[in-house]
């Protein structure tokens, strides 16, 4: 599988869920080559060794990321802490390699909101405009021409997609949003923590950051797109579920017109969307219908007499929110088919 | 334990995971005396060979339900299906038996909307105006005085106290209310069901009912109540947890005037309750620290510049959301403390 | 995707795990086209409505079982309970279709045997001596030659492959062979039942059926034919773990010689074997990281000075100890390359 | 709850799992008063704070660790990592304290053999002969007597009362024992590890130190006093369950014996013993049966025709494990009912 015309790939920090969900990804991609895997704490230690799930599938071991070494790849993925990609970013560019950088580094496009946020000067505010954000199914043109893609958060991909048809239609009211959002625990990542012990987390349920998490200047800036610039008061509750994977974001809007019908108008605007399904009226998704694949699955419905909208949408936070849309941004990058690799059927129960 | 001058107790439909929840809280009570525990399918045999964590505990046998050994308790606890009480309620009452009645059959007072919610003609519906709603933080002094009480459904406990100060204070727009609530499995009961199975629903979350939930009308009475009769809008959206125990319900309601300290007013609200426990500002309450208790936890905050205040509630689903509060009301009933059998620490982790 | 070449598939009893498990390979096997997939139940039903992780992928309804319609079938999966391919197993050869069943009904070579462990006469005992075991790594030929392949149980697929590099080499005694089995909940089926509830389950273990389990007598019969004949005592204990997927088998036996290298023995055995994967000396697997792939990954150690052997053992319960190891046998009926449909890299985590 | 002539308790290294359970115990203990709680990391912090299931039940605050304050105790509970026990067990004993150590540093009487096993030469190896192995079932007597307990590991309290009988009796050979144990992840201890994250071990199963456990030796040791110095051959494999509490030891023996009544033979032994509870024959326990309490619950069986006897134990890994236990010694230690706080009646489901 080192076919000399295969697209070649670097990942950068692959130590997390995110950079394990990629390797399982890409080294499943026809199209292209994984020739690096940096990770500074394990480097010299075989992927396979840290990640059982790849044994007898790569032999590849961790290197010390080096950009003379990443500049030889044709793309590199980001799968890092906040604050590395945006470092990094401006040299390999500079040397012609295309970046999908998954951390939330390029997602802002105010350097100071992003500082705010984040607790970071920025370290490359030139190339906040020229990024795009890697979220097909509004930018899919522009990601087809980016050299550097900010691939969005796990809750804004299930946030955005379900608020999406109402805002463009001009059916809710921007004052009025709320996303409850609920989220499997690897969304935290691979980390030592008390606070994300099993003992700690197992059997029970919370919200977090209630008061303000940094997802919510993320989707605040993509509906705020959607409307043409409007202002827009998104009221953004997430909580953590004791299971791994899957994201349910329930959303409510107050619609500003009656005699709507809501299941046509979401049909409509994603008839055409590979990833994205809209569930039959009356139905219920749910988070391990769409695990380990890169779909969005919803459902919308109005209760009767109601002027609220309620959108049901899961993801699966690793795939479409995190590593299999960066592997779909990717696709679209290199003009490859958008779904290659990316349509496997997921495994249930 | 049987003290001649105990309170006699009967359990209706003792087979369920509120009528074990009973067992264990009522089988510690000083006050009571157990003596009779019914059911059809499991008369004859042992409670505590269906229920392991008895086992030392009772030597009680489940005993076929007849109205005539029941009429010589002081008290019968209906832990049965819907439709059961409110059949036997009117008999016990006649020969001086008082009644807690955990099922929903005497909860909303109007028996057309009953029939629509519950799709059956109720049986005794000349007992609904006299049967007493049992949410002590609402309706005290006439659980003391109720020859009849209808325990509250466990959303409508949680939600309820949840909006309660913010409704009293005339601060909430009642048009505005959104109520995103999270069960775990048990609160389903106990049951023979594909949809219930492990393999169903490990790992997995999904809402259910979005469209309309038994639990909606008999909130919206309670809140309408609150208001001294005004219109509420309350939309309701619940969900399945993964895990056994507890409901987290996020609460949304948009704040009329400015300038008020929540924190102050949930504070003053409930500082004499006894299971109500407000959490300082910043706080997230998490359903495991109140698992076994009767504890209902809250915080209440509103992010800065927005409109909306949220209310993040936690209770055990099977304790304050149904046997705890149970016994709470039959405390009430019988001029006992009302933390008798209640005080337990809960167990962490 | 209906290529007139492809081998024509049907699946009997498709609505279990195992049978869904079936189509998400099966659908993405390249060399197969799924025709016909059975149940009475859901006869007219949408597979895809029924198992949501298939919507896009199939467009097959459930139809009722009739012999003539799958008689067009080259291959006929049984998914069935107990009992049923026994039946029209007789009939579907006759046609000239071949058959892997899933079910224990061709696993026994000795119908009084069968009828003692499954309490029913077996209704095709002139079949048994000419099914073929579906155990690929002890009985390859025969299977590749086979027109009826009994597909093994999961506990018997686990255990055997753990015990048969120690009997092979006459290294362990014979009588002294334990296994203690943990298996995942979805190995118990689909099905409506108290004892299957999450509420039942999760956050427990325990054991079952410790006095007798129906994989005993087909574990043993294996066992005894790697050995040649000899007998064998065998004591096994299955346990619930409150987990979907995976079992593991904690494995002792005495051992006869001393001085015997038995990782070095344990990586020759399995060396060429596609779907089974010897650890480093030192390693412990976990179920994990198999779930959702055909492999079989053991650790083998002998703790020092003791006589005993201990191999610990993992496989996903629905893929190599049932629809993987099915698809595997079903590749080697029919000259297919073994490892198609079943090389994909498993989700971690 | 301070009254004068309570026994006054102190608890060092009370952030862990088995510090929250003992102060669960202790402060609905009618005999005690919990005085000083102690850990460097928290001191100064609301131990309420730290644990929501204690909020209302204690105003504490963790203090240093401070050898004069805690002489001002009549009981030091350790609830601290393996070898700071024993640094401070000599001067408290010396203040006339009494001491039960939950960590092992006093669990095996062989100083050479603890250096071994935990890696630190022991700081107080005059001690190890006078501590009392804290088993009642063992020693009641001794413990009665005790300065200085030490309080049993977890997987040695349910091996050896399981193995107890059988041993006891001799009906089992010494040189055939085999414990499988499995553990609920809290007994891994509160800490920040990612080996010990939600996300590595939900859904997942494996062994662990399969080669050798620090339990071993312990378990070896009491096995050996049972027989009264003959030797032993253990197998002991540790595994880890995805819960959070309970222990389930599953345990073989050869008996050399026939026509032996098992059953029987358990049912005598324990008969008399508060917190054993033996199972009728043909039953299997559960973990969750014994949740939150101090039992051990078994059941015994031969299946027919082998010469296998298996024992099936499970107890809750923090009670009877550990903090139950200690409150179990502490009251034989102080003249005081054995089952004084500890006969609360388990939660289900």
């Amino acid at each position: 599988m080192t076919g000399g015309d295969k697209i070649k790939v670097g990942i950068v920090g692959a130590t997390g869920y995110t950079g394990v969900e990629l390797l399982r990804l890409l080294l499943g991609h026809s199209a292209v080559d994984v020739v690096q895997v940096t990770s500074r704490s394990e480097a010299g230690r075989p992927v396979c060794e840290l990640f059982q799930n790849l044994r007898g599938h790569s032999e590849l071991l961790f290197c010390e990321p080096d950009q003379a070494r990443l500049a030889q790849c044709d793309v590199v993925f980001f799968a890092t802490p906040n604050g590395t990609a945006m470092n990094m970013a401006p040299g390999l560019l500079a040397e012609g390699v295309r970046i999908v950088d998954l951390s939330a580094d390029f997602r802002l496009k105010d350097p100071e909101l992003w500082r705010r946020w984040y607790g970071m000067t920025h370290a490359a505010p030139q190339l906040l405009e020229e990024a795009v954000y890697g979220l097909p199914e509004m930018n899919r043109q522009a990601i087809g021409a980016a050299r550097l893609v900010a691939n969005p958060g796990c809750y804004p991909t299930a946030v955005q997609l379900g608020f999406l048809p109402l805002l463009e239609a001009g059916l809710a009211d921007p004052g009025s949003l709320i996303a409850d959002a609920k989220s499997g625990v690897s969304g935290a990542g691979r980390k030592a923590a008390v606070g994300l012990a099993f003992s700690e987390l197992d059997g029970s349920f919370k919200a977090y950051n209630a008061a303000g998490h940094r997802h919510l200047p993320e989707i605040s800036q993509g509906l705020r797109q959607v409307l043409g610039g409007g202002e827009v008061e998104l009221t953004f509750v997430p909580h953590l579920v004791p299971m791994v994977r899957g994201i349910h974001a329930t959303l409510y809007a107050r619609v500003v017109a009656d005699a709507v019908d809501l299941q046509a108008l979401f049909e409509a605007r994603y008839r055409a969307e590979p990833f994205v399904d809209v569930l039959p009226a009356g139905s219920h998704p749910e988070t391990r219908g769409v695990r380990g694949t890169n779909l969005c699955r919803l459902a919308v419905l109005r209760p009767e007499g109601r002027s609220q909208a309620i959108v049901l949408v899961v993801i699966d936070n690793l795939v479409k929110g995190a590593a299999g849309q960066a592997v779909q941004n990717m696709n679209l990058m290199f003009g490859l088919e958008e779904t290659l690799a990316l349509d496997g059927i997921g495994m249930l129960p």
